[in-house]
């Protein structure tokens, strides 16, 4: 079904109030939801309101609670998120981490003690629609093994970068994972095998069944080996910089709080690239949609087709899973 | 066979002397070279070797060019490598960073202009072993498809991410491709399939025959789909900041120059994580090493075993294929 983007905005806004959020942080929250529902990432959008909900409920995620800066090193600082909801820890930081970047060239903010922010993404499109590029990623609680191992040890620490560019900005927003257990769950759900290798049976063995990868939470990584070691250099550098926990330690209560995060902002403007970056990123682009392809579809960059979408969703109304839908209107107050 | 040390760097500098290199970089680029094959990754070390020279031969290098400061803003500056040696430019880039991060505890370098800096991860060594977080990356000419693409248009785009620890630097170094070139030529010689699936066949299938994916430069992207968007955002980024040439344009005489590179230092000391970095990534590497595994080997980290190696080959010799030895001596003068 699809829903209104105001009704949306006002029901979720309505609701986290309801659940002790000032009433400017519950129409931020509300509009970060939205936004990824909006962009065509309903899993990191509406899907996960309940989920938010039941954090708060469970006093893992604190409605009130606010960051809070601990050191400032000038186009550095060091935040503690508090346990406060990750969206807005999240915003913040990247638009510390923006301002930062227009005085100094650079803005580089860590982040410790946050919260799942939900859609990486947002926080990309954050930084280059004020014309920073932006470059931001989080770890997990435990999620993937190591390369040989058979046990959740790594995170799947999403990255997200994000490149200003006037005829459509480029973010790209991956987890270091090839697969969501949430995607995972829809091919189960469907019978289905995934349609490339997800994980590994207990074996040790590659393998498309989303079953056995889902049981003992033995998702693939991406590039095998090798994004195995991104993912677990991502939570040294997010732990080491922020201070705060490491995906080893988010695991421990079985939910998913405390988290660390890093928001490095450069302002193309302060650093000498404004003469050249559409320009550059044009002709880039221009080369890589003239690429021949295999089933004669144009070949997308990261990002291209989100803004098209989010008119798309304005319009029509976003798109949300009935069921998702009623759920997130019985929390209503 | 092994070659002793000492004997390795003194052919190296004689016949980098004798290609036109100054005697003090002549010494440099001997070591860098030499130390690749040192930490076992020889591909990129003595099998490099007359690749390097040939490239000077072909006035791709200039041996005597000199990398030269452009911009400067406080922590960042932008270079021109003047097409010199690409191993020295980077060095030379990774060492101001350096110092600029420890100047102002952030120091960020872009190149432009230069060329092949052969193993990535000697430069994230650099930094660790002055005590910095290293980042960086370059881009490289076209060798990989986009995803659902039919001919080379994105590069394998090297990235380094290291973090300095007392008891072992953490140095991951990682191309966007799964396989090397490289790899995939040794597996085709020896008639053998590819571990894992390497790349596409003519019909867009992912394929472990080498044969095919050579022919073709059809290389797998880490993550299928997601390390082709990292490999593009990459390059962009390489691009803009540096001002340089993006992997379209280095493709376009056929010989791979002229690339751009970034080079990225972080001080702990001045970032206020002297008191926690060593205790947070020992903590993490202890977890990381009680991982159950398939095989029951223990599982290592990104440059674990670098230093054993290093060590080890600095005793017993460095080791170096007979025929690409022989053959690095037909350049002696």
């Amino acid at each position: 079904m699809r829903v209104p983007y105001l009704e949306v905005l006002q029901v979720l806004e309505k609701i986290f109030r309801s659940e002790g959020l000032y009433p400017e942080k519950a129409a931020l929250c509300a509009h970060l939801f939205a936004q990824a529902s909006m962009d065509g990432v309903p899993s990191h959008g509406l899907d996960r309101v309940p989920v938010f909900l039941e954090m708060i409920r469970k006093k893992r995620v604190f409605p009130l609670a606010e960051a809070q800066r601990l050191e400032t090193f000038g186009f550095f600082e060091r935040w503690n998120g508090n346990l406060g909801p990750g969206p807005l820890n999240a915003y913040q930081c990247m638009e510390r981490a923006i301002l930062l970047a227009k005085e100094f060239g650079i803005g580089l903010v860590a982040l410790q003690n946050t919260n799942h922010w939900m859609r990486a993404g947002n926080f990309g499109w954050q930084a280059v629609e004020s014309g920073c590029i932006g470059i931001c990623f989080t770890n997990t609680k435990p999620n993937m093994p190591a390369w040989g191992g058979k046990e959740p040890k790594l995170g799947n620490n999403p990255l997200v970068i994000a490149i200003p560019r006037s005829k459509g900005h480029v973010v790209l927003d991956m987890a270091m994972s090839q697969f969501s257990y949430g995607k995972m769950n829809t091919y189960l759900r469907d019978g289905k095998e995934m349609p490339f290798e997800a994980g590994f049976d207990q074996k040790g063995n590659l393998t498309k069944s989303p079953s056995e990868i889902i049981a003992h939470e033995l998702a693939l990584s991406i590039g095998l080996w090798k994004g195995a070691g991104l993912s677990l250099v991502l939570d040294m550098l997010a732990t080491v910089i922020s201070g705060g926990q490491a995906t080893h330690q988010v695991g421990k209560s079985g939910d998913e709080y405390g988290l660390s995060q890093v928001f490095l902002c450069l302002d193309p403007g302060k650093l000498g690239m404004k003469d050249w970056i559409d320009q550059k990123l044009d002709e880039i682009i221009l080369d890589f949609h003239a690429s021949q392809t295999f089933d004669n579809q144009k070949i997308r960059y990261p990002g291209e087709n989100t803004l098209i979408k989010r008119e798309e969703n304005r319009k029509e109304g976003v798109p949300v899973d009935e069921t998702v839908w009623n759920k997130i209107q019985s929390y209503l107050p």
